[in-house]
């Protein structure tokens, strides 16, 4: 139901953690390396064809000059998720968020943080969540779970004072 | 379906431009001014009663130190677009930008373009798309459109040249 | 007297600096963890309750898009002091800085410097102390401390010149 | 009760909010032109005698590379607020925000947003409302007026839908 | 010789530079609206046969998360020059700079200035003229043209002295 | 054909991987030190000797204030290609991309990304290949390689999942 | 004694008030558009015989990718003073900034603010000043009408408190 | 006849640094810490009777809100060379360089690169070698140095190709 794409094989620990999210949350996924700048036609063909072949949501992580999240959306009707990565040789990561971020009006690109590749599984699930009330309970019980890590923060907290 | 809100009335032009893409589409939403800062409460509600009142998306816009998408996004497990909208008294909007799009490993907000309404309204069609064909078809003769809008730009360059 | 919350366990080096501070200058306070994203409920309730259970200062800290100081001042007419966190996937703490510094009008937040802790328990003391003549000596005494400090570093200086 | 000084008499616009807000609030100020850089024998006299005079806040306002707020914190233990203000030849206002937010530790200032003078006014108010139960009620009313306008806001807002 | 593409008609003022450019130094050239995020089709069309079309090389302008230059240079081995343009919405045009210039390694644009379109037309002259001894002749009569500019700015200078 | 020059010899790094790129083309090149603010003579000789000593194209790097690329562009009607180098006391490497990348009208340089090396020689080979059939082959077979590499790290990603 | 250069005629307005302050304080000097980049060999000959020639200062202006005030110093030991101009098409005064600013070790050149020239005038005033006594007086009467200004807009500010 | 100062032994380090160049050039100084914020008033007596102890020029160095040069600067008539000092907790050095650089009109400061306390010394020499042959020369002959650091460089590099 997700796709999983990133530009290098260097995204993989970032964009892994949108498989986790999406592993916790019970959401299939596929993931696989497409690069906008040394595959393009590949990017258009997966691009063009993830509707036909049952995907929802594509989350698209790449660095630096980061082209891929923008021309998937680009390419499909979907909505697609763009996780900017902090490269080597990035400015400060402000060239992945920007070249990510700031697409023109009519394609638009959902960005999370940078390096947010935890988040953009959960932003799939809950795209995805918003038409189906089973997994929409399962977010709602990993937003209590998120209430319990504070709680437990603060019982560590208090030990310590 | 998609509940449009912004922390100020200065920020009707650009979350307008969310309406209006959702009127193009046909999809139904609603519209009010929630501030974060000065209606905590009224926020509380509106983003925990959201999921069962039938909306599928929120749309949230602010300007400057922009709380409001990710503190409706904490209150919501339903998908949450955030807008910067670039406000008087802002540092080039990236106040906005960055209080909205950097949230915590936990709570996603699916951020678009500074001043993006537009955008946003398309994304929340294309999030309702994503489960719904009907729409999915109108997202798709809607990228056709693009694709028309430039051709007619490049007759009007070519008389120009 | 003092009230000093945090986002998260990670935070607790910074913030410990602050109470560090308090303590030199014997202000009472209290620690504790509440996160504006995942505990949003506790935070009004903390928030809202915070005077009348005798608090005179609230300092709350956060990292990336860090709504907790913010959002306490929204809920609460004491004042609030707010410690940007440099977190680890921050974009070198602008997203911290920016979003609890550029509050709206009509809901301010008093900003320290990044990481600046230390200084968040200073200022909450020199706010205690606007209005007790105690505790404003204690200040002045400090503040020759830090004069002491400079002349000790010369004198290091001087021998190794 | 509030000192609001300020470097230069372009930034009286900026500081009058300060001052507007401290009327409606009734707290009494006084007001005057202190330059760090072109008066600073008057800026040591005026800083070191504040608390003698009775002060209990001081806001200090200025542009550029912007001394005054910090060097007045230098020279007293009260809590000093300081206001960034976009001045011509600014650089965007960084050079404003950064030389009176990143304060060493040992010398706080309680910086507000760029431009910020109304949201200094109030943060002084509440400084002086932590030990003050008139002015808290006052603070409250006003915290309740500011709901007031989003109502209004929004019935506008109904209007013109 | 010279193919210009933009992104949109709004890109046309500066990057009608480049072509006057061209004119002066009598380059041939052709000039079209290619957008990489509404006609990726057309812009997959244009890049691969540019080589085979008798283009030498390719000037590309677009604004914001501006992937046009990248995309082409990723399609074609041409030297592709990118044009990062300000466009309304922009961030001061960080957006359009970074996402054109932090190109990952292998696929090189020689990007100019912000708003360079002139440059982009000179660079494209020179990058013709490496191998082309009457171009290059042309360009250096250019360049003595940019003396006699100087001198005559400094006769203008000193009648107003 | 191909100068290859940069301000220090800290720079060799960075300025190696486009002779390596170059190498691996096929394409012949020289390396030497050149320093703007060190040897401007030496500097203005070898920019101005470059076309009559047969280079078709120059590629300069350097760090901080970096002057090299620009100044060599103004002493020379060859393509210049300028690598921002990230030097130790950089400010991110932002003074290093600004001073080489926005260039004066009439004097362009051709920037590539911050240590961008290795696209700085494809680019150098790109320009030459422009005009040479030969060349531009190899610069095809080049780009093929690019995607063997991405097919190889999705294959490497499948084992792994 | 002061040679101010500019490197168009453009930045002629800012370069006036360094005039204009050397005027004031009655230092003699000479003004001139030398281009680092459309007339290096014309920069080269000003700053190699700027010595012989008498002078004891230079004060060189520049916008964009600034390299004027650099160059010159690297070409001639007086102190140079860079003075950042904002130009068109420059990204916010940033480029102007840290190309003259960020000068590799050995090559100092004295920066003041951005259009700073009127400081710059000032600041030549106090090098030379710093070997003539006569100079330095009138410099500190200089400092003298600075506190005055302070005065009288204190005047103002009282009269339409 | 140069005055070294600091704002905490910990910016040691980079004011050696001018030290060491001082040394090379054999211009007699003296070194100490006086700090804006902790020892104003030894900084206000510093600074006003640096011209009749004998000083020609003072070079400041600071970091974060880095007010000492500025401050010095409005409190002498001498040339200030301001040293912006990267220290922990800094914002990637931006606080304390625009802190330094922008002052206002009539209260220049001479700032050089961060971390450029070498460049400080350099340009203090070059200050005073403005009305000193004997030094003018030495400065001639350490510019000669570089040129064979240059010279040197290049012979390593032929060696390595």
């Amino acid at each position: 139901m997700v796709g999983i794409i990133m530009g290098s094989l260097s995204d993989r620990p970032i964009m892994q953690e949108a498989a986790n999210a999406l592993n916790e949350l019970r959401v299939p996924y596929e993931m696989e390396i497409v690069s906008a700048h040394r595959t393009p036609e590949r990017m258009l063909e997966y691009a063009s064809s993830a509707r036909s072949r049952g995907l929802k949501v594509i989350i698209a992580g790449a660095g630096g000059a980061a082209h891929l999240p923008g021309m998937v959306a680009s390419l499909t009707s979907l909505p697609v998720i763009g996780v900017p990565v902090l490269s080597s040789n990035s400015i400060d990561g402000w060239d992945s968020v920007l070249s990510i971020l700031q697409m023109p009006a009519g394609v638009p690109v959902a960005t999370v943080a940078l390096n947010g590749g935890r988040n953009a599984g959960i932003l799939a699930a809950q795209i995805i969540g918003a038409s189906n009330v089973e997994l929409a309970r399962r977010l709602d019980l990993f937003k209590d779970g998120l209430k319990q890590k504070v709680a437990a923060m603060n019982q560590e907290l208090k030990i310590n004072l």
